[in-house]
């Protein structure tokens, strides 16, 4: 991965402010732990409530954290009056996800003054070694604070 | 939307016990509203339990409906001894998910006997008339029952 | 499909214009059929220099035209000083590309004063009738006339 | 990228048939220039043929190249009597395609008895240092030699 550097020197303070008024965060158990300029770490403990009908975790909640990561890889790299949106993202999913714990990794591709592109995975932990469960790819975009409804994606029609 | 015929008579109560059997819509609060061959609707009530940082229902969590909607789409027209897994889907998020009410519609595009390609909607229901918010094109799997863990995605690696 | 209107009255001179400048589009032999508000219709006669090993069409030849059906259909409904870049396309192939002429469709899912998602088809025409053998779903932007080069997409590092 | 062995010792000649089968890729001018199992170089020296309305090349033709190098990253781990087939890609592009050639490189993410999930990427080579311009995920499936038409994906309605 390039080596990125945040414009905002308070990135870390703002993304987990951000992160703490999700409350669909809070409901799925989803913990921030790592952030570093175009690099976030979440993680997300398994919960029978999170299941499928097999009883491992479904596969849709994967996506959530993914494109969480994903989202907030790209939120670093922005600057300080802005929000963040998901313009859409791809996700493939490539084992079963079995495991105690998931971790989602998203990373800048391409950042950009308005789009920028991300690469996210998420990783089963169960005994053995980690494994590569979900590939993502996504478009986030930038919208200034003051839209946060994101007028650039919204006609307003 | 072409018109399917299924080949499993009793698809409808087999999709019904599979949802039923997904921990995850019950804790996020989904129903099955609506199947027939080929088309299945899947409804969300808001709860701020599932909202993102501006109190609107967090975008991913329209990714988990429409995905599910996308796969039991799909399950209608696959045989009665057979399971049905996300390969992997694309989703572009279109406006803000604000609403009390959310639905989620997945069809199939073109069935295979083992890849079924579906497009998926999800529609926001606020005081005025409905809102197109996300769109989805995703793509299933048909897996015999004996294997739902899904060999054919995994390589058992 | 919504009934859209143009802000240009002059798209269709515009779109035509551009398509003419796209050396790419002779190259394979691409026609630029039909244009409306919100969707445009290209055909490719098969020709066996865009074969693949089988002698059919090759899958990505398809990729090109219904991205370019999906980029002009969002063209008609931009201002008339202004570009339009493809962000992202996801197409998934349905069928073998077998047949004496292609026929791609692009429509507008939803416009935006920034990016515009699009719905593609492509359409196999051999003796019987037209078979779908693909389908994309497309983000396309914006970009002011000054600046071809989509500084959106581009940080210029 | 994980360290993978061919099924077929004869997988770089059965590609390099493959290829060569392919008369779209003598169109384009496209080459195959490097082979190792899991991933795949293929190269385009740019012309004035394969151009958009700037003269820069058409982003649909980074999407034939990366889809090929993907697809024969994946056949490189398929058995002798097996084609590959595109099930499905994505593919996002980063900065205009400027260049004299473009480097396409396809990498197996997750290989499967049936189906292959890979990650490519295009890179634009101009004067500087090589740029990346786009950024690719896609499906591949594996199919019996003796059923070229992929009925996997067809139904054969």
């Amino acid at each position: 991965m390039p080596n990125f550097a945040a414009v905002d020197p308070d990135f870390e303070s703002r993304i987990r402010a951000s992160f703490g008024a999700q409350q669909v965060m809070q409901t799925l158990g989803a913990r921030l732990v790592h952030i570093r300029p175009g690099e976030v770490r979440i993680e997300l403990p398994f919960s029978p409530a999170l299941g499928q009908q097999h009883g491992f975790l479904h596969a849709g909640v994967l996506g959530i954290i993914v494109d969480s990561a994903c989202g907030y890889a790209a939120y670093t790299l922005m600057p300080a009056d802005s929000e963040v949106l998901s313009v859409e993202y791809k996700i493939n999913f490539l084992s079963p996800a079995r495991g105690r714990l998931f971790g989602a990794i998203g990373r800048v591709v391409k950042p950009g003054r308005t789009l920028t592109v991300c690469a996210g995975e998420a990783w089963a932990h169960a005994d053995a070694e980690p494994k590569l469960v979900a590939a993502m790819q996504a478009t986030m975009i930038c919208v200034p604070k003051s839209q946060p409804a994101g007028p650039a994606i919204d006609s307003g029609g």
